[in-house]
């Protein structure tokens, strides 16, 4: 018997099938669609950015042409710079790479760490896309059940660890708990990584709206950073340029020498004019990116409030920061049933538990992702409005 | 033992390591380089076609923002009509997905059809990034030898089938070889694979600087070609959008819902503008790239006129078309150590035909790719007497 091919190993792509629950469903105008599904601006960049990147597609062939497989050097610099200053340590531009966006970034690699059969150790609940690469690639996923606040404990990834592990992933701020992992955590999950001679990815897609000031974590001022630590970020959030496939992988040169193999391979360089926009960003639009978090703050704040008046009736939140709310719901219902049910009879597009956790484990029917961040909080009182009226 | 990374498991971009060659050099004034190593354009797109895209950034939101995994379905649209018209089919637009760049199309394709240790067919020389993708994903590469002009012969290709062969791959025009495969070829592997229950992978990167008029192969005619047909196809040299990212699959729907986990997992979503851009120049600029494919052509013709001063020096073409000649030189060095010295006493870079063959096959070894494109008629004079003068 043949071993079927790599992709009927996992599950279609969670964000594409909760879309099909759209279809043939109508929305009165008094109650239209509230789509916390996706984590991603539905507003374009600020227009001065647009206008920048507009304004290269004129006057800069470059733009339009092949670059190094590792990104603009320019970007790579800027990205050295500033995160050197954020993280108070010392990062060169060769090691950062610029990738076709963070889920590139986490692929490119996990190839550098894994061959088929090895093992990586997942907090659950797990991001989506990640578990879905795994499957892909041949890896096992080993789910790390995370405990209060969903916070992933680093003596029980020690007990997981085995000699085909080779990466133990920490989202923080989390997608999809919102969990924002304390400073000691993801320092103690560096000394366990190093010790047991594995890596640590660290993704850090929505650090920009990490509610803490500073920096989230101290890893990059460990002179010997580069023998654990991968760090991923995206530009997809911050500045609205999720249609561009922007993000980063920092770590070792020797590593990014390896990633070049499959990046190059994969799709052999970013697109330039998301790379231009992303350095534009960084140094015009600090200001800008502060307003917003400020924003998503207070939009959490909302959710917060709203799910003080969602608990009497049996919910319980979980996990809230960044675009997300994680919780668990009252009903009787599993939640992929729940969630299709919400689409019409409450107008709320959500995602179920189910799609971040192992197929089979039962705490996922009884959990909902929402990602807030579109939604103002005129909204989120709507939102919670129809949670509380919904009666399975 | 632990196995290798699955990086470990291939070479580095021979692009970026030809580009390292230069490093150090200088070439005099009187004596530029003459870069023929890589296949792409070195000029922008036209400036109706920028202007396109800046208004795009400018008016259209969406251009910014997340779009379906699978592409633009307008553009999917407008590839489905034209292919269909100009192949003689009947392609439906759900049957065309947009990728970002035609190598993710290609590892997306195997995804869906192999598991580690499974096979592909290959004809030698291969285009360098096809095998690197199989080394990281656990695939066997099977090299098919090619007879006169380059061109595989299916019988060959059959007795090299084993119940773990997953597809055939054709490049057509080839790169690195510049053949056209005949139509008839090109069906005869369409028989064979269906035979077999295999996938014949068709990639038809350099279409548009085909020699021939019509089209190229009647595959798509054939009703049932959506039971083994896999066509690839990149925007990035008609349009000269290789900086956006832009390519295509066509396949049935089942296969694309499988790949659609691949791209989403790897990618999200295609650049929304490089998209914008490839479906502005499908409407607007037929007749622009049949200037750019007469000017192709007719430096292909320089080549061949070049290499007929060459062949009493001891050099043969054994392929020429599209962007690529493809020969043997006479030099007793290896051809790695050639191209290195023609970097520094020629001024020429052009990648050795060890980077298009298996290691250790002794061919590579008095093989050149030269990519013709960028070069106009007196280049190529001037190409032609460096390599005339050259004395190893």
């Amino acid at each position: 018997m043949n071993a079927p091919p790599r992709t009927a190993t996992t599950f279609a792509p969670p964000v594409m099938e909760a879309r099909r629950w759209l279809e043939g469903v109508t929305f009165p105008p008094d109650r239209p669609l509230i789509n916390v599904s996706q984590a991603a601006p539905v507003d374009p960049p600020p227009e001065p950015m647009r206008q920048a990147m507009a304004e290269a597609l004129l006057t800069d062939p470059a733009s339009h042409l092949y670059g190094p497989v590792l990104g603009l050097p320019d970007l790579r610099e800027e990205v050295a710079a500033r995160w050197s200053a954020a993280y108070g340590g010392h990062l060169a531009p060769g090691e950062v790479a610029i990738t076709s966006g963070c889920n590139q970034a986490y692929t490119a690699a996990l190839s550098t760490l894994c061959a088929e059969g090895d093992e990586v150790i997942l907090p659950v609940p797990y991001y989506f896309n990640h578990r879905m690469w795994h499957d892909m690639a041949g890896i096992r996923t080993i789910p790390l059940e995370t405990g209060a606040g969903l916070i992933p404990d680093p003596e029980r990834a020690a007990a997981l660890i085995t000699d085909r592990t080779r990466a133990i992933v920490l989202v923080s701020p989390n997608n999809p708990g919102g969990a924002e992992y304390p400073a000691g955590t993801v320092r103690a999950f560096l000394k366990l990584a190093r010790s047991r001679g594995i890596a640590l990815i660290v993704d850090e897609t929505y650090r920009d709206f990490d509610s803490r000031t500073g920096a989230p974590h101290d890893l990059f001022a460990d002179p010997d950073w580069r023998d654990t630590l991968i760090h991923l970020y995206s530009f997809s959030k911050a500045f609205r340029l999720t249609g561009h496939r922007v993000g980063a992988m920092i770590a070792s040169r020797t590593r990014l020498t390896e990633a070049e193999k499959f990046l190059d391979t994969v799709t052999i360089c970013p697109s330039q004019i998301g790379q231009r926009g992303a350095l534009w960003g960084l140094r015009n639009l600090g200001q800008w990116v502060a307003g917003e978090r400020a924003e998503i703050l207070d939009r959490r704040a909302a959710m917060e409030e709203g799910f003080a008046r969602l608990e009497p009736l049996g919910w319980r939140l979980l996990g809230c920061g960044a675009y997300f709310a994680y919780a668990e719901h009252p009903h009787p219902l599993p939640s992929p049933e729940l969630a299709q049910r919400l689409v019409r009879e409450a107008g709320v597009l959500l995602l179920p538990g189910t799609m971040f956790r192992p197929a089979g484990d039962a705490a996922g029917a009884r959990q909902v992702r929402i990602a807030f961040a579109n939604v103002d909080r005129a909204g989120i009182a709507a939102l919670m409005d129809r949670l509380a009226g919904f009666a399975a």
